[in-house]
């Protein structure tokens, strides 16, 4: 990971592309390039995503999408100063405490929901 | 990194969760998360969000959505039986080839109108 | 509809509200009022989404986060000067040639998928 | 707008295509329609956006994205038995409540944030 936030500051930096990455920039593009993973699977039944994700050429094309949201999130967390996957472990351990085991086993439940009701 | 995985992993089966991550579903929870990601940025100019993202307790929450898109991320790699980080590896060596240095210096125009005009 | 417009335009101009219309910032919001839209599907299997669509409520909330998006797109109608159900039916009219009838009958194929083989 | 209405609907049913208008797939398909809208926005200034919009090329097809939103939050309307605009209508009333004159004039804060403050 260390090696890939080092690569993808590299070809930034090559392209001289640090002045168009504003946040708000950056996210947007973030949503962008979540609508085209999500474009994958428009119109289709789970049987029919799980048909298509059989063919190796759509899931390499499904990996690629995934890869530019990965890229610009790193693009996000380094302008911001910030370690991405430090963040990721806090917000796990927090979600930890928000979805406690006892209740949240088994149901697609949001926390709020979790909480009005007795485990 | 492989860390961050085993623990996004064993989070997801402590609560029995496998059974919701049709690769569609995460799909479209990703955008979700990119959208309230993006949220924190509406209707503000470059400006107003530098100074939102002065404030330490904003850029907390900003990093906790970011996070939650990686998470996500992950859970979908992990559905698919493939590793993100290696594919975002080799999504930016594509791109490497899609943009040019020499063309693609300090100009943010997309690739195909990269390819359009002389370099 | 024009009644709508109209007071969709008035609600904006009561309020000093036309200063932050950006186009950019429009587009914007109503990507994340789309996406507040689509929360309410989360998670839920095509069964499920029914049988949350039956509750009134639900309903109600449903109706209003598309009334948002359609508030949202009228107000960039206006500060483009231009008429959004004009539009919609030059769009129709456009679709309709680029999925005849013949061959889109019963698919959900996207139209050049549709070109790729014999009617 | 009630003639839009009926033309969508024919257009839709001479294709047999209710069968695939469930709500969960009529707001993916909103939201990616939002994002197309967007991505003509992507990377660009407010100033740029606004050069952008004066060829009136790029116009016409960000009317086209415009128009494919509204297309689907009308068939989304329909499959529901609602009225797109009535509920429209209705939102917008219940904004005039959220949103004082005296308190939202001038301001882009989000309600919540009105109400924490004196007018």
């Amino acid at each position: 990971m260390r090696d890939l936030v080092r690569a993808v500051v590299a070809f930034r930096d090559r392209r001289d592309w640090r002045q168009f990455h504003q946040p708000k920039d950056l996210a947007v593009s973030i949503a962008l390039e979540a609508a085209e993973l999500l474009e994958h699977f428009q119109w289709k039944t789970a049987d029919e995503a799980a048909r298509y994700l059989r063919v190796r050429r759509n899931r390499d094309r499904v990996a690629a999408e995934r890869a530019d949201v990965l890229i610009l999130l790193i693009s996000l967390a380094d302008v911001l100063g910030e370690d991405l996957v430090a963040a990721a472990r806090r917000k796990l351990r927090s979600n930890d405490r928000k979805y406690p085991v006892a209740r949240a086993r088994g149901t697609a439940k949001k926390y709020h929901a979790l909480r009005a009701r007795p485990a």
